[in-house]
């Protein structure tokens, strides 16, 4: 047991920085249900945790474990609530099956920016079972740590990987690829397959030329009543949860 | 046409804190999209812009109007970034229409904390045609600008109501009232009536029981595929949109 020195606090804390996060290729976790889910799935380079927490999880491995006093450990937190235990964990490296895209129902985000909005789709993406999300390389980083925290654990289980979307999409040919329009076909109305590729697009600018054209069914959720005046769209991740939870509603409750 | 003060700017800013908001009965809007949308449905007490955007839109109407330099702007502004006008506006008052709640479907909300969320929310249920949101006292907002933001003018149409929730949900007595639960029924094999009031909780803690007790129908959004090790649960937003999305395709695309 070593104590939470300066510098440690200094490495947690520089976690907030993409740089400093591919320098070390690791991660920030914080609060004692997402970390406890991160341990064990990937390597924890530093745990800091209360001793209360430390004496409830005697089963808890990683590289260096300091115990640090809830002062210490909201001076590291980047949290405005510190939590009783943060990890700073190693990033996995993931390879993408091609195949497994080919046969199941994955995600492509082209250029999705707010790191809270990209943790809650990845959240939403564990939920429905959707395994493997492509992201353009725009897109806002998945170890940021708002991101890490918006995922509530689901970054233990959906795998997110960076790639030219264009380049990726061509590499998947044939398999049926969806995006959501405001002039595409009414969501319940058309039909569906049960694998396939769904693309959403940027908050404000949605998706990019080149990507279009690459897509093949293009959705529209409705809105109720018909015609009515309502807002031209809805934000990203409620886009992508109602078209996620009508393809698994198709798949298995119609 | 008179300049942007600093006490002007001051008073702009101010609108970040719920006090000052109360004090003025008003509340803060910014960008051309949403001041735009604003503008005409609730009085404007004070609009800032830049020449441009005043030259593109003479019909525009405010107590006052103040012509600011960008940097002026970015001065008052609470956006990252700033853009090129911003409305502080009169709160409406709205008055809590029983019948319409017994004849439509409504949201209700128990403690929804993070303002963004209940921002989303009040997007979505624009979008899904329900006209109000019935809030109770320790939900977010409204009014913070944050929400007002994540509204993305949904704010001009949805009215949102504070009120003690298990004495509203007696008042409307004999409606069909709605939660979504772990151990609720699926959603997707459940009667859904076209008209109720589906209830939200905090994004940890859930309804409270006093509320609870009042749910007649626990619903569940299943997950995919089922008994599949996934999040314990779906960020609040989502989940009220999944609901509504559901509701609607019921009442008018099966």
């Amino acid at each position: 047991m070593t104590s939470l020195s300066k510098n440690k606090i200094k490495y947690i804390r520089s976690m907030e920085q993409k740089k400093a996060r591919k320098e070390h290729g690791t991660f920030l976790a914080e609060g004692p249900k997402l970390t406890g889910e991160l341990l064990g799935r990937f390597p924890c380079r530093l745990l800091v945790a209360t001793e209360e927490w430390l004496n409830k999880h005697p089963e808890a491995k990683a590289e260096e474990i300091v115990e640090a006093s809830p002062d210490e450990l909201s001076r590291a937190s980047l949290l405005k609530t510190p939590q009783q235990v943060l990890g700073v964990f190693a990033q996995p490296s993931y390879e993408l099956d091609l195949n497994a895209v080919r046969t199941s129902l994955s995600l492509a985000l082209d250029g999705v920016q707010d790191p809270g909005n990209l943790g809650t789709i990845v959240r939403l993406a564990d939920w429905f079972g959707i395994n493997d999300i492509i992201c353009s390389p725009d897109t806002a980083d998945i170890y940021n740590p708002k991101t890490v925290q918006a995922t509530m654990g689901g970054i233990a289980r959906v795998r997110v990987h960076y790639a030219d979307l264009p380049a990726f999409i061509r590499s998947v040919n044939g398999t049926p690829v969806y995006g959501t329009f405001l002039d595409g076909e009414n969501l319940y109305t058309q039909p569906l397959s049960e694998s396939g590729l769904v693309i959403m697009g940027n908050e404000g600018k949605g998706v990019r030329p080149e990507v279009e054209t690459l897509i093949d069914r293009r959705l529209y959720i409705p809105n109720y009543p018909r015609g009515r005046e309502t807002a031209e769209s809805l934000n990203v991740a409620i886009a992508t949860a109602v078209v996620c939870a009508e393809f698994r509603r198709r798949a298995a409750w119609r």
